[in-house]
């Protein structure tokens, strides 16, 4: 037996036992969506959540990575809920321009035709190297524009315990830290708008000790950054990197103490950062835990002594919960019986999806209620690196659905 | 220094340097394609590949997996090549219905609607589980139709060092082969069209004496089956589970030496098995050393002492390649500098995609050509398993182009 990782907390079910999802019935859900696989995003929560960071993070702005989630309606609700989205491409530039908050754009390799877009649209660059800032200063020369330019830095240190590490080492993203000061005052002095510094160190952190210090270390280098510039920075892009739990034994991240330790951090913060306005940029915290995916059990059978449960989703729509999306090891993600939620664990059974790989595990040795053929099975934590993240073309699978609750 | 992949034997440079792919210079495949990244499929490989099986294994037939590359043009050219595709889907069947070859449509979970849909075309099914032989013979008696059944088997054994261990385990796939006998009564009773039997313990295999022992327990185990059965099956699919090398140090699968061991054990095979035909079913061994993914230098930037340089290009389009896909430990795939072809290897770089993610390395500290924003990358082994293996809208990147020559 393996288990499985913690549902977010306040999933209840109806009387008859099925999964609510926004105050809905999921097989309500999945009749108006007419059918499985089918993702549902539920507005609620990710107010809540947003609301949760507002009380944290007073004074602080909030940003949304597109990128955890770019669908529609989901980005049309959210543009009430955020003070602005950062993209990495022009393709997520063009799903948000028209919500009308201000927008910042980072990722290594921007084509120059994405520079160009970029510019004309006002948003802000944050540059990841020289390279790229003598790109968008040509385009700004060559067509007589003014950019709005951050400079991203790759900082001398990284976040502990983080799903994935991305300061402290060689890397593709920012600039080193020691020739952010020289970069900076290259933009300024070729008349560019400089906007500030994207300083992001880690992503998927539990714990808020690691966040804590992270954060103020990277207070104290964009002041040191910003002194040897001699330029006070507008804007601190603080990164994100808030996690959410997938699996059994994660911790639930606390940020009400990141926040109260910012707080201190910004109120003692270097006199040169003093009109500074900084942001977090939070993608999988904010919509991760507001996303259920819901797929259908197509046939139940024996082998060997193990229980499969074999469903119409899979990998197709939900690579990461397979464990195989750069997972070094394959735990299983909350996982329930959605056509029998709060039933009874009776047996153990594992679940795959419906392609012919082994590779296409949605929950492997689980505990769980008794199951049929026809019964609903819910993946949780879904809203983030979800059906984007997946191969979704692969064995010519139908498309999953989505829908906004 | 990480080591490089064996890039596959035969490619060679124009007096320029440019990588030929089937005869073209990349970058004039790249202008016809009107830009990068685009995967371009060279049809003579493909038809090398298929010479080299019918030498080797004269008088077995030859499928196509069709989920290995999907892509509309390869499949029509392939229509020439193979004796049969292999679908996993109906959406897959849907793309070689009209290629006039017979097909088998292999995968748990199929849906009611795809059992219909496959019935209806005549097409052999291969069945995964008692439940679901129970749902194609209801579908059967209810629409007046006669199925042709085959019955997929769990095997006792498994391909030793594969890739993808699917055999001797509990699985998802097929039926226990102790059970097999029995539903192969069970069709032949309820009046279906048994075709035969599915044996698939593997796959992605590099020594000969794995497949040939297992080819041998296939054959034995088909055998027994039919005796325990008390029918003669039709035709046996024996799986494939040929490899390719994509790693340093990888082997080259001796085809040659698999072939002369079917036949000794063809030659040999018990009595019931004198009228049936066989079948080796390969994907990954027949298109994917002749496909390569091209993609350009975007920038090119050190950090703390390390080269990278950044394509347009990543694990949208080519995860494998990224070590994201399954894979325990990231090694770098056969990648080059396509546009210097051949030159010198004068520097350690990192390649990476464009994504704003970490998992986006397409080559680790590899020795290379110096390389300049601009360059083109190629990646190859990107036959199979490439685009529709991978989650092409990430982070909403242009879609990757395809192209047969």
């Amino acid at each position: 037996m393996k288990a499985l990782g913690p549902i977010p907390p306040g999933f209840e079910a109806n009387p008859e036992g099925r999964l609510l999802i926004g105050g809905w019935d999921v097989e309500a859900l999945v009749a108006e969506a007419r059918g499985t696989p089918l993702f549902v995003y539920d507005t609620r929560r990710v107010a809540d959540q947003a609301a949760r960071f507002r009380a944290a993070f007073p004074g602080v702005a909030l940003h949304y990575a597109v990128k955890a989630n770019p669908y529609g309606p989901l980005l049309e609700a959210m543009a009430t809920m955020v003070d602005g989205f950062d993209v990495a491409s022009a393709g997520e530039l063009g799903r948000v321009a028209h919500l009308g908050l201000p927008i910042s754009f980072a990722g290594p390799g921007k084509r120059d035709q994405e520079l160009e877009t970029a510019i004309r649209a006002g948003i802000t660059i944050n540059l990841e190297s020289e390279g790229e800032a003598e790109r968008a200063l040509a385009i700004c020369a060559r067509e007589g524009l003014k950019a709005k330019l951050a400079v991203r830095v790759n900082p001398p240190f990284g976040l502990k315990g983080s799903g994935q590490k991305m300061g402290g080492l060689p890397s593709q993203f920012g600039i080193d830290h020691d020739r952010a000061p020289a970069l900076v005052r290259r933009i300024v002095e070729a008349g560019a708008d400089w906007r500030g510094l994207h300083i992001f160190a880690g992503s998927q952190a539990l714990h808020a000790d690691a966040l804590i210090d992270l954060q103020r270390e990277t207070v104290v280098l964009a002041a040191a950054i910003a002194e040897q510039a001699g330029q006070a920075p507008p804007e601190i892009n603080l990164g994100g990197g808030f996690g959410i739990p997938y699996f059994a034994k994660d911790d639930r991240l606390d940020v009400d103490a990141v926040g109260t330790a910012l707080a201190n951090t910004l109120a003692e913060r270097p006199k040169i950062l003093s009109e500074t306005k900084f942001a977090i940029e939070l993608g999988r915290w904010l919509v991760g835990e507001a996303g259920v995916y819901l797929t259908r059990i197509v046939d139940r059978k024996e082998s060997r002594g193990r229980t499969f449960l074999v469903t119409d989703g899979g990998l197709q729509h939900q690579l990461a919960a397979t464990g195989n999306f750069g997972q070094l090891l394959r735990r299983n993600y909350p996982v329930a019986i959605a056509s029998r939620f709060g039933a009874e664990s009776v047996e153990e059974a594992t679940i795959t999806g419906c392609l012919c790989t082994p590779l296409d595990l949605l929950a492997d040795e689980a505990m769980l209620p008794m199951a049929e053929v026809g019964d609903l099975v819910a993946i949780f934590c879904a809203g983030a690196y979800g059906l984007t993240a997946s191969p979704t073309a692969f064995l010519s699978q139908p498309m999953a659905r989505e829908m906004l609750v």
